[in-house]
C-alpha cells in the first residue's frame, strides 16, 4: 500500500503539504502544487488512513447506512466506497438491511438517534417516508441516494444519478438500433429510483414513437442475494411468452438485467439476435455474463463520495437549505444489444 | 412480513410462548412446545424484531465486522446475515473494509475498543495475527471465520465450514469424472481458509494419483469488486497456455472461477467439453453464469448466526477456553463439470 511519503516524493512536495490537502487546509495552498499533490494522489491510488484520528479523539463517531439488502451486489459495492469515504473522516459505519420495510427503517433510526448516531445515509428510499418525519425533527441528518425527495419538505440532501436520464438513455440506445417494442421489467415496490427510470424510458419511447409496456416481476419478498436475478430470470419467460413480444428488454437494474440474460438463454432465446437486454447501474457483473451485459452506469465511488461529505455537513447544520446533486449516467454498450430483427426474423428460435 | 401471531396461531400456543422461545426462556417449556414452535418459525420463515430491545435499553451496543472488501458478494452475503442475526440480538454492525491490511484490521479494532465496541468477527483472517493480539490481552472478543486459528495461543473462536474438506470434495467430484490434471487457481495472500481449500484438494489428488499444480494469479491489489474475477479471467488464459493444460480447474472461490469461466469463454475454450470448472463458497451469482457454475457451498446463514452467538458468548466470558465450530460443506453439480475428454479430443478449440 502506498504512504503519505510516495505522494510527497512523487509530487515533490514535502509530507505536511500532502498532510494539508489530506486534511482540507488548502486555503492558502497554490493551486500548481495542490493540482500536483492532487494528481499523484491519484496515480498512486494513494488511500489516506485517517483512523489514527479516531484514536486521538478517544471515540470513533459513527454513521448509519441503510440498504434494503447488503446481499446484492449492487449495495455492497455502494457500501465498500461509503466506508472508504466516513473512514477517511474518521467515522465508522453502522450497517442496516433494511428489506425496504418502513417499521424496520424507523426502528432502526431511533436506535441510531437513542446511540448518539446522528446522520444515516438512505441507500434506497421507500417513497413515503413519513415515518422518518418525526426523527429528522428530532435531528437527525439524513442523505438519501434518491432523486426528487425534497418535496416533501423535509430538511434532507440527496445525492444521486439522474435516473430519468439513465432510464432514457437505455430506451434511447435501443430505439438507434431500430428497435420498436420495448419491455420495461421493474420490481413492485415503492422505489423513487426504479420511478424515476421507467418514466425516463417511457417518455424517451413516446418522443421516437416506440411502443412501450412495463413488466412487473414479483419476488417472494425474501430479500435474499438472488431475489432481483429470479425476478429477472421469470420475466424474460413471461415477456416471451405474451403475443408479439417486444424484441428488446429494459432490466430496472443491472441485477434484474443479469437474470433476465439466464432466462432468455435457458428458454432458447438468442441475446442479442433476438431479443437485446440493457441493464442499468454499471455493475461489475455484467462484464462477466454471457453475453456481457451493456448497460448505463453510474459513478458508484463518487456518489458514496458525495453522500458522506453532504452527510457530515448536514449533521454540523442541520438547518441548510436541502441540496440535490446529481451525476449524469454514461452508456456502456456490451454485446447484449444488437440490432432490432427484421419481421421475417422476428419469431423465437424455439417456439 | 410474518409476525408472531402468525407464528403462535401456526404452532397453537400463545404468544408469550413464543416470545419466551425468542428470547431464550425456554429452560421451563417442553420439549414438544419447544420443537412446534421452532417448526412454526421455520416454515414461516419468521423474522424477529429485537430493535425493540435497543429502545428499551436506551441504547444499541454493537460489534464489528471486518471483511476483506464489502464489495466482494461473498462478503456482501455473509454481511446480510451477520447484521441480521445481530439485529435480532439487539446489536448493531459495524462494517470494516480491511483491504487485508494488518494495520488497518489493528487501527479498527482499537478504535472499535475506545469506543467500547467489545467484540468482532473476522471475516478473512490473516495468517499472521498477532496484530489482534495486545488487543485480544486487553479483553477484545473475536470470532473468526476460519479454521485452525486456535494454534497461536490466543483466546479466540473460530466457526466455519471445513474447508480443506472443500477442497477435496471438489478435487474428488473432477477426479471422479476422469480428470488425470487439475490445477488448483488461487491469490497470493494470507488467508488461512486458502491454503486450507489447496491442501484439501492436493491431498486428494494424491490420495488418486492424480496431478496437481497451482495456479496462483495476480491482482492489482485495489480491493475493487471485480479483483477475484479478473483474476480468475487472466489465470485462465496463462492456464490454457501451458503445455499439456490440465483438464480441470478448481477456482478457490466462486468469483475466481467465474472469472475463469469468462476467461475460456473469450479464449474460445468450450466448458465443459474441453475444460472443467469447479468453484467453492455456492454463491448464489453461480447460478447465473454460463455454464451455471459447479461448486462446493457453505451454509452461509448458519455460519453467520453461530459466529454471533458465539461472539456474543464470548464477550460475556472472555476466560472460557476457545472453541471450534465445523460446519460440512456440499458439493453442488450443475453443468460446467462434465467428464475429463479423451486423449484424441485433448487440444484446444482453438490454439
Amino acid at each position: 500500500m502506498k504512504t503519505i511519503q510516495d505522494v510527497a516524493a512523487l509530487a515533490g512536495v514535502s509530507v505536511s503539504t500532502v498532510s494539508n490537502v489530506l486534511n482540507d487546509r488548502e486555503a492558502r495552498m497554490r493551486p500548481e502544487t495542490l493540482a500536483r499533490v492532487k494528481a499523484a494522489i491519484a496515480e498512486l491510488g494513494f488511500r489516506p488512513n485517517h483512523s489514527a484520528r479516531m484514536l486521538k479523539t478517544g471515540h470513533m463517531p459513527m454513521i448509519g447506512l441503510m440498504v434494503p439488502t447488503i446481499a446484492n451486489p449492487f449495495f455492497g459495492v455502494l457500501a465498500r466506497w461509503v466506508e472508504e469515504a466516513a473512514q477517511a473522516r474518521g467515522y465508522g459505519v453502522l450497517l442496516c438491511n433494511t428489506y425496504r420495510n418502513a417499521q424496520r427503517e424507523r426502528d432502526y433510526a431511533e436506535a441510531f438517534m437513542a446511540q448518539g448516531v446522528r446522520g444515516v445515509i438512505l441507500g434506497a428510499a421507500l417513497i413515503a417516508q413519513e415515518h422518518l418525519v418525526p426523527l429528522i425533527g428530532q435531528g437527525l441528518a439524513a442523505v438519501s441516494l434518491d432523486r426528487g425527495t425534497s418535496s416533501d419538505g423535509l430538511l434532507r440532501d440527496s445525492v444521486s444519478v439522474d435516473n430519468g436520464q439513465a432510464g432514457a438513455m437505455a430506451a434511447e440506445h435501443l430505439i438507434g438500433l431500430g428497435h420498436k417494442r420495448i419491455t420495461f421489467v421493474t420490481a413492485a415496490s415503492n422505489s423513487v429510483n426504479r420511478v424515476a427510470r421507467q418514466e425516463g424510458a417511457q417518455l424517451a419511447c413516446m418522443r421516437a414513437g416506440v411502443e412501450f409496456d412495463v413488466h412487473v416481476g414479483s419476488t417472494d419478498g425474501d430479500f435474499n442475494e438472488n431475489e432481483m436475478v429470479e425476478l429477472g430470470c421469470s420475466a424474460a419467460v413471461a415477456t416471451q411468452e405474451k403475443g408479439n413480444p417486444a424484441t428488446a428488454l429494459i432490466g430496472v437494474n443491472d441485477m434484474v438485467a443479469i437474470g433476465l440474460l439466464a432466462g432468455l438463454r435457458r428458454a432458447g432465446v438468442d441475446v442479442p439476435r433476438q431479443v437485446s437486454v440493457i441493464g442499468i447501474d454499471g455493475l461489475f457483473l455484467g462484464n462477466y455474463v454471457s453475453p456481457p451485459l451493456a448497460t448505463v452506469a453510474q459513478p458508484m465511488e463518487a456518489i458514496a463520495q458525495a453522500a458522506v461529505e453532504h452527510l457530515l455537513n448536514r449533521m454540523m447544520r442541520l438547518d441548510m437549505e436541502p441540496r440535490q446533486v446529481i451525476f449524469s449516467p454514461e452508456l456502456l454498450v456490451r454485446s447484449s444489444t444488437g440490432p432490432a430483427p427484421g419481421s421475417a426474423r422476428r419469431g423465437r428460435k424455439s417456439a
